[in-house]
C-alpha cells in the first residue's frame, strides 16, 4: 500500500533481513538493546495474531524454531523473550499494521561478540523497554554475518 | 512432578480456570493490572515456544483466536498484547517451567465493569510491568463469569 512504510522498504531498510519465508520476514533488529534482538514481520497487513490463517501460523512456527536455535547456537542464549504487542499502530484511528513479533535473546552469562563481552543485567527479570543500544555498526555487521551463516547452513 | 506448583494446583488455585484444551489451560490472571488479563499455560513442562510440537502449536492457535475474540466481544478490547517471557524460571540453575503466555487486553476507551470504568492510561504504549491491581474480588468474579459465559456460548 502507498502509505505503508513496510510495503515500501528500500534496499537499505532491508540490509539486516535474515530470512524470507512465504508469509514472514525475519530481521536482525536495528535496536540491539539485547544482543541478537530480532523482529518477525508478516508480509501482508494483519492486525492481530488471531487473524493469521492456518498456513501463516504453521510458517510462523518454523521461524520461531529457527530463531531460538540460532540464538542458542550462535550466541549461547539461555532463552528468548517473545512479544507481539502492536501498540504503536493503534495510536492511529485507522490502524493497518503488519503483524510483528519482537524476539529478545536473554543471557545468563555475558555474550562475546568480536572481542567485547555484553552482559544481560536484567537476566531473570522482565526486559527493560528503553534500554541503551549496545552494538557499534561493526558489531551489528559481525552479528548479522554470524546469524546469516547459521541460517544458510541450517537451510542447506 | 513433586516440586512443581503447577503440577500440584489446588481447587482454589484453579478458581479462575476459563478453559482446558488438550495441551493448555487458560486462566483469568490473578493480577488484573490490565482489565481482562489472562494467562495460557502448557499442561506439560516445556521451556520454550520452539519446543512445542505441531499438535500443541495448532491447539495454541485455537486459544489465541478465542481469547482475542472474547476480549473484543466482552470488554471491547482494541487489541491484545501477547508475551511469552519465562524469565522468572530461569533464575534457577535447573529451570523446568510450564510454557506460559501473558495476554493483556488493551483499551482505547475506558472499559465498564459493573458500574465502574477503568481506563488504560498507557494505550498505544508498552504495558507497564508493575502496575496497580485494578479489580476488587467482586469485580474479578463478575469478569470471570462474563468470560466463562462467552466461552460456553462459543464452544456450544
Amino acid at each position: 500500500m502507498k502509505n505503508c512504510t513496510f510495503c515500501n522498504l528500500t534496499k537499505n531498510d532491508e540490509k539486516y533481513l535474515l530470512l524470507e519465508t512465504d508469509y514472514f520476514k525475519l530481521y536482525l533488529a536495528d535496536k540491539q538493546d539485547y544482543v541478537g534482538r530480532c523482529i518477525v514481520v508478516s508480509k501482508r497487513h494483519c492486525r492481530s495474531l488471531s487473524l493469521l490463517n492456518e498456513d501463516e501460523w504453521i510458517d510462523l512456527k518454523t521461524i520461531v524454531d529457527l530463531t531460538e536455535k540460532m540464538c542458542r547456537c550462535v550466541l549461547g542464549a539461555d532463552l528468548c523473550n517473545w512479544s507481539c504487542l502492536m501498540n504503536d499502530f493503534f495510536k492511529s484511528d485507522f490502524p493497518n499494521p503488519h503483524l510483528h513479533i519482537h524476539i529478545r535473546p536473554r543471557h545468563k552469562k555475558p555474550v562475546e561478540l568480536g572481542n567485547t563481552f555484553f552482559s544481560d543485567d536484567e537476566f531473570g527479570h522482565h526486559y527493560k523497554n528503553h534500554n541503551h543500544f549496545l552494538l557499534s555498526e561493526d558489531e551489528m555487521k559481525l552479528l548479522f554475518e554470524l546469524f546469516q551463516k547459521y541460517i544458510d547452513k541450517e537451510l542447506k
